[in-house]
């Protein structure tokens, strides 16, 4: 239905080495191991000469000081207008291309720093797509299938309008063709189920625009889906308002960490729970990996002009990494030509009614 | 702060036992079990002559007779005009106080019939409050000190106003006292943190009416929360939307049963998982008893002018009786009253401003 763009041939992330919990103790490990893992890959490493310092000489790898480093309780004012050093800003301005249109110097860039600054430097830095009202962020959760399941937007918009979940849905699509590979992913849109008749006029008349978009090839929209479809895999994608997606994504973050202390608890409180845990143990590890939260690290900061990924502040090292591994496929499979195609195919065929919204009935 | 009212003596509960997946196969199981654990504890019991038959010469019981029986994909109009005989109908209206003041036939009524009809019919056989706008739906979750926390609204309301969410607040406070025993607990806000100076408008004003309410003792408000805090248990309350709720509760369902059969599947894969699970079976039962979805099964239906309490549709007899045990709790302690009581207060000493709402600034 869409064409797929050749991939590139070499990929260059720029990295903000500073950002997150744990800085560079965290990030260049995990830089290192990234780089042994793709050999078609280079990185601009971003921080301060001290930060910097263990990866002198590090082969495919270009240090790019920043002076300044964006703390993670620093307020979005601070990162946005005082630090205009930060590595945080630094790493973003890596995939701004030129004026004249010259290639960024990065393909796309990754930062651990704190959502709320990223969000706001990133648009300051690198504006919004033709098309995009607002950036989103999509992350992806882990589902029944062993799959994942892409959800947008999670935090960077609230009341969002029904042309923005459009939005989301698009760029969402373009996403998970780009990163996972499947061209024409299927989209849901987040509803209560049964009650939908009495709900919102926003998400009726978002359901309105998502099946036009359907019915004319832009999406592959499979209708209306509840919170309990997320983690069945109903659909590749999920689209919803950034307030409901941050309040579901915190909560499943909190009840994921609240039974997985249970079952640390159940198998250390008894002297009997000690010894099953070490018999359970080969099979309990099975069961972590399938939940781990570290390897779906990385959300995409998706509707900017050039491409940034969000890792999680507290990573470690196979977290960030795999935060990368993200940035790169999406940065490979060209994700931005992607959604600024699909976005112009899309509004193009959508006419724009007498209020300024697109028109889904012809 | 607020007074405690005197508990019954005898608690009258009206029982639809044609209610939810199983019918009286399960409710009557619930129904017994519930009234041995209950001396104080009367029975009406609501169903079709055959479906009660095995409960003939119950002690503390009274059958009473329905023909007709609401179908769990039955839709709410069906529900609500054609079926007027059904046994949820029949049992919504053993809470409706005579038109002379004269007490209900039963204290509190419970159903595990399809959510959408029950609470159509409750509206529309008991009506709202005064000083309540619209319902909304109760339920309990777990956390982390092994309490519960109380979340409304569940999917009765969306778009919910900032003047609905505190009634809400204050519907919640009346319930956490009436069944869990705190007489002041503390109710949070569902926001999405660090974005909230941009959130959304009406969470903001809302803000600024539970923070007014608490400042004059009408609830006990924390503040805002995330998602995680309700596992965290952060607040005995948190209060939300009804889409937000809706999508919450129903994502972490989803979320607690994909972990469940994660571990189930790690436990019978292999040969190894299968023996080790002979030796953590004990542990693994003490875990689940933690999240056992059956302990917080029984959801209040507040606003109404009568105790609904909604069981699932699924729950198996321990379930039911936890609802039963629920709404017991809450007739018993006599919740409509608390409701009525704080709702009044509250609304007295919020003065409405000139647009009909109420303003929070004195």
């Amino acid at each position: 239905m869409h064409s797929t763009p050749e991939p590139l041939a070499r990929v260059r992330l720029a990295v903000d080495c500073m950002g997150g919990d744990h800085g560079p103790s965290v990030t260049l490990p995990a830089c290192r191991a990234f780089l042994a893992a793709h050999p078609q890959a280079e990185l601009l490493l971003v921080g301060t000469a001290e930060g910097l310092a263990p990866a002198k000489g590090w082969d495919r790898c270009t240090p790019v000081i920043a002076t300044e480093v964006v703390g993670m309780d620093d307020p979005i004012e601070v990162a946005l207008r005082r630090k205009r050093d930060s590595s945080m800003r630094v790493a973003i301005t890596q995939v701004k291309a030129g004026a004249d249109g010259a290639r960024a110097a990065a393909d796309a860039c990754v930062s651990a720093g704190n959502t709320g600054a990223l969000m706001a430097v990133a648009r300051y830095v690198l504006k919004t797509m033709d098309g995009i009202d607002r950036p989103a962020i999509a992350a992806v959760m882990p589902n029944r299938h062993d799959r994942f399941t892409t959800v947008l937007d999670l935090g960077a918009n609230v009341d969002s309008t029904p042309e923005q979940l459009l939005q989301f849905a698009v760029m969402g699509s373009a996403l998970v063709s780009a990163i996972e590979g499947r061209e024409e992913p299927t989209v849901g849109l987040l509803n209560i189920g049964e009650e939908a008749i009495k709900g919102s006029e926003v998400i009726k008349r978002a359901g309105e625009l998502l099946r036009a978009a359907g019915e004319a090839g832009h999406i592959r929209f499979f209708g209306n889906v509840e919170g309990n479809d997320i983690f069945k895999g109903t659909t590749d994608i999920v689209v919803c308002d950034g307030f409901v997606g941050n309040v579901m994504v915190k909560a499943s973050e909190g009840l994921a960490s609240m039974m997985g202390d249970f079952i640390k608890d159940a198998f250390t409180r008894s002297a009997y729970g000690k010894l099953a845990a070490l018999v359970a143990l080969p099979v309990l590890r099975q069961f972590k990996r399938r939940v781990d939260p570290r390897r779906y690290n990385g959300a995409a900061l998706l509707g900017l002009r050039g491409l940034v990924f969000k890792s999680h502040g507290s990573a470690d090292a196979m977290a960030f990494e795999n935060a990368l591994a993200r940035a790169y496929d999406a940065g490979r499979n060209r994700l931005l030509d992607r959604v600024h195609d699909r976005i112009a195919e899309t509004i193009q065929a959508m006419p724009v009614n007498s209020t300024g919204t697109f028109d889904a009935r012809p």
